[in-house]
């Protein structure tokens, strides 16, 4: 198999979303991990849950109401400041230490961000972390309206990039992501 | 609003499957209540993610993947005599103290249950809890090959009874499944 394409998923594979920790961390001293581990488990939940009913949000909605119910579920009391300060992070993760060399190593190929990740959240999170320079394409499940891993997330690749499944690494962090990819047709590591 | 049928969802909500944790319990002193919990959300995590991939599998394959799944992070090895001890109580679950007089109390209406159970699996649990002398129907998800909350599950409830959505009350403990169901049209409880 020639691989023509090397396709990211975003949150956890190419940025570090551990990285939220640090700033609920500062905002709720002693509970930033909790926070932002039931958020997470939220998040991917509402996004599963959404799609089957379809009843789709973007991500940024998905990851405020999540956002909303770890806290509330922690029983802890945010201001408007604190709570776009803890949502921002998202726009400015950071990404994991062997990424941007990974990606420069992989350059003779298509590059691409697949990510549930509205396009606004995806643009600002490349765009701030340099990769915008790097990739051919950041695209978005927010185009089909459903998350991955339903097939028609996954096939927006080949709608974007041009390259078929056949010829397209995905690559992920997320065994369900990876699961899914796999399901659809893609290559996977 | 005339209700002409009251449809119920099973686990958890007619049937008590925390009663399983004194299955495990008794095969794994100690370690009852959490293989219960890791189980039940793996269990649930599965019918998702298989049906947004369409790889869907019935729910006696998923809640032996989730089991399987539990004991095996939490390093516990399981001889297959108690792994199917353990699987049996899912056909012997105890319903809920005041279920079975709650619909006695309904009985002028057409009563079911719509379950993710497999058919198999819902028709011996309601044989062996006597609701087989209650109910007019047992609706499994089975029959559309996606589980709740996708609306293809909850639209079996008017091809069976013959009862539209508006005039269909929905009961349902898992938070999840009452939204689905009202995503759908139904009245929910």
């Amino acid at each position: 198999v020639t691989i023509k394409a090397v396709v990211f998923d975003a949150y956890g594979t190419l940025y570090d979303i551990k990285s939220v920790a640090a700033v609920t961390e500062q905002a709720f001293p002693g509970h930033g991990e909790i926070i932002t581990q039931i958020w997470r488990i939220k998040q991917l939940e509402y996004t599963w849950l959404r799609s089957l009913m379809r009843r789709y949000q973007d991500f940024s909605d998905i990851t405020r109401e999540s956002l909303a119910y770890a806290l509330r579920v922690l029983g802890l009391e945010c201001d408007d400041g604190a709570f776009e300060r803890i949502m921002d992070k998202y726009l400015h993760l950071d990404l994991y230490p062997d990424a941007a060399a990974a990606l420069a190593g992989l350059r003779d190929r298509k590059l691409a961000i697949l990510s549930n990740g509205s396009t606004a959240m995806l643009n600002a999170l490349v765009r701030n972390s340099g990769l915008d320079r790097v990739l051919d394409a950041t695209i978005s499940v927010d185009a089909r309206k459903i998350f991955k891993p339903a097939p028609e997330a996954y096939s927006l690749v080949e709608s974007v990039l041009g390259v078929p499944p056949t010829e397209t690494l995905f690559v992920s962090s997320n065994p369900w992501d990876a699961c899914g990819a796999k399901a659809f047709g893609l290559n996977v590591a």
